[in-house]
């Protein structure tokens, strides 16, 4: 399992390198990917300002709609299409599509994030069916509210959710690409394992901080659910 | 197997009403959507004006990222949402998914209109796969071009070749729904029944015009199909 963000997905180049790998990697594989800055200027355009709290965004309820089209279509099948030309027999999806990921509107206190929400519930089996069958799962950063409405959900949380559904059933390795070789200390040089221990230094030594934190702690997370391999770039979390 | 239009689409008191009768439907079902004004209205506001030569939308490269956005994202998760709030396990796609409909690209001759496709083969055997799993597919007008690109496609024709692919392999029945009880003569009163020969004749009297000629003959074309039922409305193709 393999999760990309905005820098990869907002770069047409970078994003067809990636999904040219992707297609050659052997055996069962799903791809989480993120939203990038394109919901931030379809958004925009559309008269609809990005509010961020915390460099997290708020997303209101037409900005609930933006991310729907932007994530769920535009990027989503678009990524899609250009694996099918790669051989690569993709299906794209949200947490939406046979309620896939359940969700837990996320509480308006201390900051009310508006329309996200936190991963409960993945349903494994549909994933299985669409491996077994061949496919490659594409999955979009929405995910199913319990009362039947779509939530805006952090994409490193969604690909540590559904590896660890996973994790019972197949062998999982789950991989976090971004802009970064890795996790890196503030001389510039790759920290090539990082774990609990480690990561309460690094956070205290103010050696990680901003969106590192959460994407350590999925990858942490990751670990106690029982992946096998979990990386950050080329650092190995375990 | 039911299409609804942009009439539905556009609605949501009409769409809702719609929705909760669909997931009332016993045994394997389909739902194909139609776009509607969504498109062009969230086109326009992107600064892109809708094209139409005799009634059928030009699809430029802009104009294609807005509908898959529009088709792909906003309408068909807004679809499933709803539907999966309603007990009904619905499961969204394109016709790139799991490259569930391949098209061929309308040639540019005598009307160019551009990114458009028309559907040549459909995966029947994903949505075997799906409904045996208890899943329900929904699926948006968008088809995957030899290429590997996303083509807009009339969503009329996506559920007769969806249907007519089903046939060898279930008992179908079709519906068109939209805005109209069924096809109506010049006198307002409802047709019953439609077959080939009769066909000709309402064309040529000119009871039958416009939008009705494509979608009669794609319920034509999928009554030689071999689909059991195949309903405009009210009206019965045989």
């Amino acid at each position: 399992m393999i999760k990309i963000g905005g820098n990869v997905v907002d770069n047409p180049v970078a994003l067809h390198q990636f999904l040219k790998e992707f297609a050659g990697i052997d055996g069962h594989k799903i791809l989480v990917h993120g939203g990038g800055k394109i919901a931030s200027t379809i958004g925009r355009l559309l008269g609809i300002e990005p509010k961020m709290v915390d460099g997290r965004r708020v997303t209101d309820l037409q900005t609930l709609r933006v991310v729907t089209m932007v994530y769920g279509g535009l990027i989503n099948k678009n990524i899609v299409a250009n694996l099918q030309s790669l051989g690569c027999n993709a299906i794209g999806m949200t947490g939406a599509d046979g309620a896939l990921i359940r969700s837990d509107r996320r509480a308006a206190t201390p900051v009310d994030f508006g329309e996200v929400g936190d991963p409960r519930v993945v349903n494994s089996s549909l994933l299985a069916l669409l491996l077994k069958g061949g496919f490659i799962p594409i999955i979009a950063p929405l995910t199913l509210s319990d009362g039947g409405g779509l939530l805006n959900t952090n994409a490193d949380t969604v690909a540590q959710s559904v590896a660890t559904a996973m994790a019972p059933s197949f062998g999982v390795e789950l991989c976090y690409r971004f802009e970064m070789q890795g996790v890196m200390d503030n001389a510039g040089a790759l920290i090539e394992h990082i774990d609990e221990a480690s990561f309460v230094r690094l956070r205290e030594d103010g050696t990680v901080s901003g969106g590192m934190i959460p994407k350590i702690e999925n990858a942490l997370k990751a670990v106690a659910g029982g992946i096998q391999l979990v990386k950050i770039g080329a650092t190995a979390i375990r």
